[in-house]
């Protein structure tokens, strides 16, 4: 398959990349590394980056910036960030890449667990992971020529502990290859409009 | 209770506001009619209409637009819609009068089933009740002054049957007063960053 990640220079983004590489076509992609630019953020820049990029069977988004402030502090400003990158930019490689994916191909997002397992100044986090949760599930059954669309959730993963951890108190952590596994379920499976949670659950 | 109803002369607005009104203070708002105007796609109108309100105890939205359109036809700016009215509409009324509710006040926001049991034409509708969700699971661990946050997700009315009822194939429609249940519980009750699901269930 010839398989496109956005944001393949990050952490959950270059284990899929090793991964995926042994057995694929991989093409990187970023808006400061890779094979291709794109600006998820800038629907402009997607346009130029599937015009680049051509047909292809998969498309993996390990990318998208949210900002995180105390509730109280929020800014709409702020709020703004999440909405047009991690979220809108995501829907939006989505939207602008279905004609342009073979006939059985993939999508695959990343949302995150704080939309079910909130964490301080994560109000906009939340929100978007929802937003993209949401938009998984409403896209998956529209879709036709058997193209399928999933998100991947991840947990905190070990490698990003020393950055991350303390906004995640309790939070098991797992290694970044067991995250990977959803994206491989996603790409190499045959299941659409589903939602991964990789090291957690609703119940947890 | 003094309470403001944002969306008070729609099919549910208006019956939370008849029972709402056997109890407490309800003021009424909307963008075309009611006893305060707010267009909530508009943070300038939100401040105006918080400045008119004053302090409250209790604020429910029933307001707000989502685009629907087939996936493959979707714009960004139709996506923008629902991104502006019913998701960050919603959102700012709660970020801009966290500053002017009192003690123990709620907030109630309303999403809808799309977001776990989607139907044609409604990716927008997914994502906005996806991200509406989430922001209340986020902002609801970080209110102080015992301020809660919940939302409402109404499944079809009998009442708007006539209007929605073909895009719901196989959704058992509900009457609105049992949607009010709803309302109750979130204003009346002592719960937070609760998703009221009526009429219908994530097994469903």
């Amino acid at each position: 398959m010839k398989i496109v990640l956005v944001g393949a220079s990050g952490t959950i983004g270059s284990a899929v990349a090793a991964e995926l590489r042994r057995r694929h076509d991989v093409i990187s992609a970023g808006r400061t590394a890779g094979d291709l630019r794109v600006d998820i953020a800038d629907p402009v820049s997607i346009d130029q980056f599937f015009k680049d990029l051509g047909e292809f069977d998969a498309l993996a988004c390990m990318a998208g910036a949210v900002h995180y402030a105390h509730l109280a502090d929020f800014t709409p400003e702020q709020f703004e960030v999440g909405l047009r990158s991690k979220l809108m930019g995501q829907v939006n490689l989505v939207l602008q890449g279905l004609n342009q994916i073979s006939d059985g191909g993939s999508f695959t997002v990343t949302s995150g667990l704080t939309n079910d397992d909130p964490i301080v100044q994560g109000a906009a986090s939340s929100l978007v992971n929802g937003g993209l949760e949401g938009f998984v599930k409403g896209a998956a059954i529209e879709t036709r020529r058997g193209i399928r669309i999933n998100a991947v959730s991840p947990t905190l993963v070990e490698e990003s502990l020393d950055a991350y951890g303390e906004f995640f108190p309790g939070v098991k952590p797992i290694p970044v290859r067991d995250v990977v596994l959803g994206y491989l379920k996603s790409i190499e499976g045959s299941q659409t409009g589903r939602v991964y949670r990789m090291g957690w659950s609703r119940d947890g």
